[in-house]
């Protein structure tokens, strides 16, 4: 804890506060930040009562990270020279909270979805809830390094992408930058293990309910919908149509998507996949791989595994992530990297 | 449903009421009786608010009983013909309810915890609070039907026994009646699957929390501790003192339970399942096997495995079982089989 | 075993044999015959060496079913009284075997996939190699009773069906029956629990293999796309064309198939949820129901679950089962019900 | 890969191979090694047929280390630089191969069991072969870093230890260190994940068998059960008998042990823990923890937790860690750290 051997404890490290701590992103994000040769962590915050231990909250930390949980105080952050501030709070307390820390300088990657949606009315479309913001999402920075990543150096505040919609985008962005799709009735058929689903109890994610089961859930009303559809239309220069069906799997982590696509030309299954090894050649996170690709295969890192096929003149495209890693945490720290001008993999090898 | 062509139309069938409807051994026991030849489910209650169907609380049971979920009202359960009512009810909610069904001259299975130990005070220090229907207690079966069968046709309260407990006591019994292992310092390290903490939402069995990991609970202080002592002291003849460790394992059900004890006079492995077959002969729920256990060779039946081995001198015993059935709905019929004078294996196999 | 108060026992009750005694599927149909009411189990053989006891090869069945696996003899079946053979043999195996017994007047349900594809170049296309028992082939009936019913009482070989199939097949039905849905392009994003891959150990299957992970398989190729392209073609009038996507997730058993398909002519929800009501409204073991269905709400009965939904335009379908039970054993022992004049439900509620 | 910006490039770096590059704990050795700033993985070995890519065997690794599984063959390694190597191998594979490796100097670090027992009868005795590497027996160090630390500096040969083992033997050895508990009797009761039982397919370890079940295996006669009384021997001072039952749990990763020992003397549980917290104070991988532990409170850590109790007079510890990290690969790198001088902690946190 703060040794010298370890990049904690550089002079000029840079200090972070990590808002939000007792749910799994955070942790996952403590345990990358505890890698990386150049961030000190110097807060964890709660909203909830009490001070308690990391460790009594998280035990895998014990021993490992010596600081209590703490309501979030600005001041006391800046004095301890905290610079840039990961929130882990739900959606609605983030952009309830963040002004304050934006406004007196820090630089922030929000973790929620309050700053992702870049037009506010379909922001309370989906949440339910006016924006109470605009000011500084209109600033923000979608954070999904491989396709926004020469805006992330300048960013103030970072919109972290949804475990979802980057296992879409990424896996539609090179068919739709050629124009090589249909843009709409795109199928996304998405399935996640329950971490997912965060830390508070309910009854859906309670083991013997989950467990031995698949469903699916939020049919055609997930609110990363919207998310998926801005990020490619970006791409594409026009509006994209996505069906997106969410599914619970029995499983701690992992995302996999199953995509289909219409093509608008004949293709062919080589050729498409060097358009995708073309596209990606500069994203060290996104493998295009020649095997069927399992969520096993990239659970606890930042890799995104890509795989196409046709199949009866169908576009498939199979995507797999680890939805806390490269879903959540691992993205946050790649954005991290870029904003400070470091090697994007620091910390995520 | 209702249909004559199931037992449960029988002109002359038993009307049952369920107490406690929402929960997993409430489900389980619908299930079962289900099948029985000589039942009707004629009311399934719940403390909760409002009167939903019961598929919707258990859409398992959509199309195969046609009920909904009603409060308690003792008048019309007998007004409905109802002469017999399974309590799912938690511990202290059954010693508050069941009373007054009592007073009407209805027979009761009470699948809680509440009138398993004849001593009040061991209730008080074991469940911290002192018991309110001393009057009952006092008359109450305790029914784990392999040891205390005789009592059953003729009880009005059969106190339905813990899952952990029977493992153990119907695991050590054969030795204890021969006096065969000292009856102290008896080992008893369980480990059960998720169900059986209930259905009610909590972090230690939210799926990321429990899935992937084991750990021990309740160390030293398991409730489920008395109540094997109480019945192994009534077979031995003589106090019994029992370490109890339970483990959660990330399965919906099941039990598994290894048992060392150390033998007053050399042991034969052989010779010791001599003994278990003979104790055992006409049990037929409870089979003595060759092979190692597995609560896998038990899941959905009321079977409870037992295998013995002699280890380094000490006795061993295995003990398995699906804890939702055997452990709980299973026995509970079992046990209304013998109140009634059926067959006990009616609808268990 | 064999108890005069077990249907088992009834004087006039069918004797039947199991061959392939030793998988999963064997198993869970032997666990559906023990409780038939009109059903002796008189054999159960294996392609294997020796003449094991049945409990040890499946220990659940320990003390219920006495038997020893045995080489198929069919002389000695007849002997027996044996009437009716349930052929769990893989496919190949099964069309090398099966002839002897038919042509000796034994009635068959073959749950291999030998007998499914009426047209013989596509079995040789799909399973590579050329079909051997053409003879029986063309006399075969699909058993999937709610299509085929009315053939089974005089059908003496009954080609039970795939477990996916079922999914596609009972959840597009009623659309492709009123022409409202485009009948190619449809898509059927299927997901399954591992024991659809049977007993014989292989590194896919091995639970640190496919344990916390979804993967895609056999996409673009898997073998049940005939099957299910034969009977929606059968049920449409005209060619059907879905491009099927198998994926293996880490729970015992269930399958979940999201289907998706656009419709010719706008569609309301309610609407289509009357269709679906109607089309089934004598199928017993369809359940058209109004929640989002999960494949625990289906494990260990017989009933296939649907669910209907429109979302921007396609309809979606949602289907549940128990991939061993409806999937397999349970609608086996529905055709041997119906093929004998019994209640369909008999052994499966 | 072998990229400057990460250790492995380092000039001064440290080349190894992996020998049995196929299985899981070499798959966790090199994702290890690939985070270690000093070491270069130079080859990756398998007795299998074809020189795959590593990434073939193991897609986790694509994109991360471009290499081919290759033959064996130490002139070829030498030529390399390869100066340490780590055998993966199974026992009696390891016994065969790393004389000739040893012979030309090269330091090993053997994670099976083949160099653990000090006594060739013993190993006969458990291992059923005779053991035909004497000599280097001779001169093997017991690679448990807390207990022989001190010889590792200069070993040529690290027997590294079993992953059951360490959680017996560090729960144990303060309490035999101090003469507290009796060294006979103690018991031994661990639950294990499945993939400790190794990649090759078979039954007993294919999803279906073992998710959804408990089941006890190698009751009486398990391998590890000599290694654990041999080192707490060396503690005690006089010999030492366990009784270890080991647990097949559903799970990937993780032990848990529950240990019962009777002390000698009255005990009280805050002096226990002190003694052991004393214990370890120099040991970073041991965690003397105040909550009841768990499998997954360790996971992807090289921790090993630790936690006392005194229920009834007896004593309990509880121990948990991750089998393939702290049980196997992790701990091969804490002591090729401590082999080399190195702080202990390297490529660890």
């Amino acid at each position: 804890m703060n040794r010298p051997d370890r990049g904690e404890g550089a002079m000029n490290a840079i200090r972070v506060a990590i808002l939000g701590g007792s749910g799994y992103t955070a942790l996952e994000l403590i345990k990358l930040l505890l890698r990386h040769p150049q961030v000190r962590i110097a807060a964890v915050t709660s909203r909830q009562e009490g001070t308690p231990l990391l460790a009594e909250v998280h035990p895998i930390l014990s021993g490992r990270l010596d600081l209590r949980l703490e309501q979030l105080d600005v001041d006391r952050l800046i004095a301890r020279g905290v610079s840039c501030v990961f929130s882990c709070l739900p959606h609605g307390a983030s952009m309830a909270t963040l002004p304050r820390l934006l406004e007196r300088g820090l630089r922030v990657i929000d973790l929620s979805a309050d700053y992702r949606l870049r037009d506010p009315n379909t922001y309370a479309q989906w949440y339910g809830a006016s924006h109470s913001d605009l000011a500084h999402l209109a600033q923000a920075v979608y954070g999904l390094p491989e396709l926004y990543g020469e805006e992330l150096p300048t960013a103030q505040l970072v919109a972290n992408p949804g475990c979802y919609p980057q296992t879409a985008i990424l896996g539609l962005a090179p068919l739709l930058a050629g124009k090589a799709i249909e843009p709409r009735g795109i199928i996304v058929d998405a399935k996640s293990g329950v971490s997912g689903a965060g830390r508070t109890p309910k009854l859906t994610t309670l083991f013997p309910e989950c467990n031995e089961s698949v469903s699916a859930y939020a049919v055609g009303n997930h609110r990363h919908t919207p998310e998926i559809e801005q990020a490619l239309a970006d791409v594409a220069g026009e509006p994209v149509e996505v069906i997106f069906t969410p599914h619970l799997i029995p499983m701690d982590r992992g995302i996999f998507a199953t995509v289909y696509a219409t093509p608008l030309r004949p293709v062919e299954e080589e050729a498409l996949r060097a358009v995708y090894r073309s596209y990606y050649a500069n994203a060290p996170f996104v493998r295009v791989v020649d095997h069927l690709p399992a969520t096993k295969y990239t659970v606890g890192t930042n890799y995104l595994d890509l795989h196409v096929r046709v199949v009866r003149g169908r576009v498939l495209i199979l995507a797999a992530e680890d939805n806390l890693i490269r879903g959540a945490s691992g993205v946050a720290v790649q954005n991290f990297n870029r904003m400070h001008g470091f090697d994007e993999r620091l910390a995520l090898e």
